[in-house]
């Protein structure tokens, strides 16, 4: 079997095949350990994780901070805002003043594509990308497979829909690098102003047509339509997007039988899906929410290169 | 005895006689714990307890947090003002999402009454009100019925005086119930703007004379002028408020010898209660802190139902 | 040997030589910890240390944080800025309030000279001095000697120069109590506008010639000009200062063989130094941080008299 070597997450696309299998693999005994009635591991104790977050991210942030948490590790928060980044300082001096405390692992999320990556140059800790402007989220897309091949017992060969904001989702870009790499067939589909040029030549299919790819997807999944950034006039209005691109129960009628509705999170309700399906039959939102956990786990677990995953005494 | 049988703690009212009483109880041996030179029991390890504020509270946030961590329980703060709440996803939705990071309570501070029963209605995982808008406060009236029981032994037949903004008070509503249950014979006090219609249907007297409610209770319990809550008009100033409603020491020289002054903190020196009030022999508000964390701890323990006091190794 | 006695770390003109001298020593084995495989030992088990920020701080916050937590204390941060003190309470009874949760150790920093005094004549909890206004800040001058002690074998007669604004800077008047103390001799030099009057009262010598300062220091301070204070006009302008007061690489070729270049952080690249100074061969600012940790582990363990440094099994 193929031993992970690699010493951060930035992107899927660093991850071969395998890599990808093994992170899986991992998660689901992880998984396993959030169930239990003692939901810890000593895995990292003595460890310290940094959740750095220039971008904020409740969600995000807590699925980290429990995984760190359930291994045992030492955690800390540090929450800098845009205003709050000292002057004179770039965002590598930043993470070294942080990892000169001997941190192990600096979790990163910044509103700029890159950082993670320019942080993972420099420094010596393990950087995981906690989500990098459009580029790259690959925890995120990490737990989508995870979903999807517990759910559907495996990737390979399936119809994959993506929908909503491809242009400005690092959401999509993961999936579809991850997705395509384990040989589902991905299709995306979106408004054409928030499509990016060229898309195809990451080996997608696109149409404009969102019944097409109900019709024809074993998984779909909702991007979320981030309206801070619709200033910019790329949709004429959010009722408009919602009426041609939500997921509604009455189209999902011409949807396969066992669908899989995923969704990143947190969704806007009445936007790109009803609440009814949200909260439907096909729906596994809170269950990709509960995969991140054991993903993370699974990541912290694999970059620190702890033995010893048996329960504490 | 009693067993132990609720899920959730919401307010007061939900609680038997009996059920106050293992509280109170549980709560005794916790207070000890806190005493000790290693503040720390093992009894929730491995529980992820979930501080989710969506109103401020820097003393309430930390208290349940110091509950839980000396249950050695991991924890995770969120705190989402009003602004920060997701456009299209409603606060059980934010709930459930945490909720499936297999979370084992969740203690909710909100502005609005009734959240915390939503939540329940909807969670699996335990729910404590932390505060919701005016309706109740639990934990504050359970610290201040242990706080009464420690000092004078015991709560039937005792006559406790509530002065202040009774309209606005969730720890007025909390303590109505439970004092009254428990026996007390309770009369609240305050400016009539600030009174509640048909407040007598709860079991108490009213009455507007500072001076009478002085010389006959056993407890004054003074609440929090909020005074960002003042810009309605009820007051004509705090000047005004504090000559008519404040207790100082000149007033308290009427009152029963072993009288105790309590407030449920933070005062406002000068408006409720004069600071030699404050600080002075009577005054019971630093161990209603105390108790605090006790009692919070005594309802995480029995929320959760783990057995397992014993000192940790 | 002298034994600890101390109970709360203020300033370092409380401390005797020998008191210096077991920090230091303390440290040095602390800081063999944080770089084990396994950074905790179970020395403060069940204590309880909050850390009181009046003042946003994200890397002295999180230094005492990895302390306490390296120490397997509890840790509670609370953040107040200015506008969220609570109106009618003073600093000292929101301290009293968190003492009564049974607290062992407040961290304290506070933009007003002397509350952490404040604090620790009022409270029985030990009372650390994170920074005061422009008074002191004991554990940066504590982790500065712990650097030049361990990078030059020793403090006594080695050539310290302290640049910048020496007028405003907390950490120029700690070190200059600790490093005088030590038997450094000390020589401050900046602006004449930031120079404060009588300075040769505290035992250093002033020049306002950086060269010369260069010429002869064993070890350089360059201090943080805080941009945010210079709104008072001390200064013609921030590029002034920059060629006057900033040393870059052509300036230091004049320096002492091995000079260390220390800088409290963050860094003003540009301003106080130029980035290959900061990055240099001479620079040991993230040796600094890295002792930091160390320091303050040290003090925390020494406050709370906790005897069991060994391993936790």
């Amino acid at each position: 079997m193929v031993e992970w070597t690699k010493h951060d997450l930035l992107d899927l696309s660093d991850l071969s095949k395998e890599e990808i299998g093994i992170i899986l693999e991992t998660a689901k005994s992880f998984k396993e350990v959030s169930q239990r009635d003692v939901k810890k591991v000593p895995a990292l104790r003595g460890k310290t994780v940094v959740m750095l977050f220039f971008e904020p991210s409740t969600r995000t942030r807590i699925s980290f901070e429990l995984a760190a948490k359930r291994l045992s590790a030492d955690t800390i928060n540090i929450s800098l805002s845009g205003s709050s980044v000292l002057k004179g300082e770039s965002v590598l001096d930043t993470a070294k003043n942080i990892e000169a405390m001997n941190v192990d692992v600096i979790v990163v999320r910044h509103s700029s594509s890159g950082v993670p990556k320019v942080l993972a140059d420099g420094l010596q800790a393990s950087v995981i990308n906690a989500g990098d402007g459009c580029h790259a989220h690959p925890t995120q897309a990490l737990l989508d497979m995870f979903t999807i091949k517990e759910k559907l017992g495996g990737i390979e060969g399936l119809k994959v829909g993506i929908i909503g904001d491809i242009l400005h989702s690092r959401v999509a870009r993961s999936n579809i690098w991850g997705l395509t790499k384990l040989g589902a067939e991905v299709t995306v589909c979106g408004p054409s102003t928030l499509m990016p040029i060229d898309i195809e030549k990451t080996g997608v299919k696109i149409t404009f047509d969102l019944m097409k790819i109900i019709k024809t997807s074993d998984v779909l999944i909702l991007l979320r339509l981030q309206q801070e950034r619709q200033q910019d006039k790329f949709l004429p209005s959010i009722r408009e997007y919602a009426k041609m691109f939500g997921v509604n129960k009455e189209k999902l009628q011409y949807a396969k039988k066992n669908v899989l509705i995923m969704h990143p999170g947190p969704t806007n309700r009445g936007v790109e899906l009803s609440a009814d399906v949200a909260d439907g039959e096909y729906s596994v939102i809170l269950e990709q929410v509960t995969n991140g956990v054991a993903i993370r786990m699974a990541i912290l677990y694999l970059l620190l290169g702890t033995k010893g995953m048996e329960e504490d005494r």
